[in-house]
């Protein structure tokens, strides 16, 4: 029998395991010190009344035999599909109910939408990059060209003439930098794949922190998006489904690559290695999209992005220059040469866990990243310890 | 952009697809008629009474900011990877839970298993067999080598001399055939794979339809599979999770190829692919892996054992040929030529609905798969219908 030697050329460990350990070895050393994480993106807000009741009725459901339910449809439930819909209806972005998936979070389906893909395409991923896009081509045995974000394009880099890819990634608001697309600079990636018959897979897992009404909060706003663009979203930020695990995938019936339509092939993927989302989740799920759900979740994001701004001042104030902070989940601020060297810095000095840019590629040297999903008592106690620090 | 070919090469349609389908004209012509489904094996019987609250108890727990829960851990929590663990202990197999990763359901890991691998790896499978073996791999370009099941070896197949196989799928219970290897004919595979390095997919999906102590529930009960067999396990029967979505894989430490722990490959995987199962859901499992929950479902399996004998008594008394109908939720009968002639006649003659053998490969033509799934109102009545169809 012989492994899957791809394997054996991913680097040596995931980012986050080796943050774990490194903050492991710190609470070793000083067992009384109270730890801030501002790094991996965990919510740590409890799920909504509504989402909470959904999740009791449908357990109550589930123990009567009259409404019992067993295997679910593979595409998930059309109570879930519709009021997906009508969520993305809610914003302006246009989807058919039947064209979404739903999905055990983006995560998940960022991977498995790949195996409808041939192993000859070329993939090209942002570079700073959340780096379950990379690491699952290399698993793939595929290599990735990397678009560069920088301080010029604004982290929101668009397709050079040069750039000869099949598969893009994109993912706005962006993991890690906090950057969102403008419809204006999205537009110019849509009619790249179209020009090219190329296809969009964007990660959409963080538009609900979007307040800022003139930012796409979908690819679907985008005029031709429906014949080129496949899209993830989550409830993990949105709701705090991040250990309750549902999401979708939208694959647009007009998404046609030499007269087979992507959608089929995706369905045939997901009735063959998959069984669908849980009955309870969807439910949970179905109740977050409901009007009194996106006002309870709304509330949530609310707090979280009130912690943004806590510490979005204090590096005003330091000087230090920053991306993100609005419209987005994430802070990633300009720390200087290394930023592994920084992480330890902060947690040496300050006690706060974040995450090192170069965890997230090259382009990410230098930078490093903070998230609002701590506590409102956290982030003005980090807000008091990054006084201190010096940024230099 | 380039789609994955080997889609292409897959058969046109999934079996219980085309099943639905017949079914639904068949509704659609005779409206008021009531069709009983021995087809899919999908579970009836609502979640018991343990299950349902510890899910209701983990909603509480989610909605509560102190024991709120973000990301679990990628292998599954603990608490329940020490569940499975015991529960292997019950029926005498040696697992350790830190070899246990929590899925959801045996059919996703069938699938994602297939990742570790590498491209240039004979596969077999039974045949007949359950089709997403197959498909799966098509999907992924390689073709299958086939282990003939047929009345001579009681469907029950061990390696032969001339078999040159890297990767073998073992069902036990079978599906479709209802068929359990002794612990004698399972050595023989086990040795088979440690002579010569191959790895063995044991799907013990419906091992708690065993009741005859003599057979093995797990592969783990023979000496030697803890280095060579992964084993495939769900709740899906066991606890009529078929709609909430729980199950195992056994990837032990022991199993090693050419140096390398597979373990570790499968641990890259999901921690790149996958964010765990849900934690309510993890719950919920842990609660039917306790002693209450063990009696509780084990009365449910009593039930539905109870149709199987139903069924099975009324093929005897017409003397018809079938194996399975005990220590096991399939009765696999011969049917004679055709078996979507006898679909067809089946469901135009008794309003029965099952599963035509022609389904799970070339070597289950000629037998047709009923389930045990229904309720004990359902088995009486398909009996009744049973007694009036001429089988020749």
């Amino acid at each position: 029998m012989k492994l899957n030697e791809n394997y054996f050329k991913l680097k040596d460990s995931y980012l986050f395991h080796t943050i774990a350990l490194k903050v492991e070895k710190r609470r070793k050393e000083r067992p009384g010190e109270k730890i801030i994480s501002l790094g991996i993106g965990d919510t740590t807000r409890p799920l909504c009344v509504a989402a909470a009741d959904a999740l009791r009725a449908a357990a109550d459901e589930m123990s009567v035999k009259e409404t019992y339910k067993g295997y679910g449809p593979y595409e998930g439930y059309d109570f879930l599909r519709e009021s997906v819909a009508d969520y993305y209806e809610t914003f302006g972005a246009n989807v058919d109910s039947g064209d979404v998936f739903i999905s055990s979070g983006a995560k998940d389906d960022i991977s498995n939408i790949l195996d409808v893909f041939g192993a000859d395409n070329v993939v090209a991923a942002p570079n700073p990059v959340y780096p379950v896009y990379v690491d699952t081509n290399v698993m793939l045995g595929r290599e990735t060209t990397y678009i560069e974000g920088n301080e010029a394009n604004g982290f929101t880099p668009t397709p050079s003439a040069r750039l000869d890819a099949d598969i893009i990634y994109i993912c706005s608001p962006n993991n890690p930098t906090g950057a969102v697309y403008t419809k204006d600079k999205l537009k110019r990636w849509v009619d790249y794949a179209n020009e090219r018959g190329a296809v969009i897979l964007f990660d959409a897992a963080y538009e609900a922190f979007i307040r800022d009404r003139s930012l796409p909060r979908s690819v679907y706003e985008i005029d031709g998006a429906e014949r080129c663009a496949v899209e993830l979203c989550s409830l993990s930020k949105t709701a705090g489904f991040t250990g309750v695990r549902c999401g979708w995938t939208v694959v647009p019936k007009t998404l046609e690559r030499g007269g087979v339509k992507l959608k089929d092939l995706w369905l045939r993927r997901q009735s063959t290695k998959f069984n669908g989302v849980s009955y309870v989740i969807q439910r949970a799920a179905a109740a977050v999209l409901a009007e009194e759900g996106l006002r309870q979740t709304r509330a949530d994001i609310d707090e979280y992005m009130k912690n943004g701004e806590i510490i979005a001042k204090v590096l005003r104030e330091k000087g230090v220059k920053f991306f993100g902070g609005e419209n987005s989940p994430y802070i990633w601020l300009k720390c200087g040469a290394s930023s592994w060297d920084f992480f330890d810095m902060l947690l040496d000095k300050a006690g706060i866990v974040g995450t090192p840019g170069a965890g997230f590629g090259s382009a990410g040297e230098g930078y490093f990243r903070l998230t609002v999903f701590g506590s409102g008592e956290d982030a003005l106690e980090a807000a008091e310890r990054l006084k201190k620090v010096d940024f230099q």
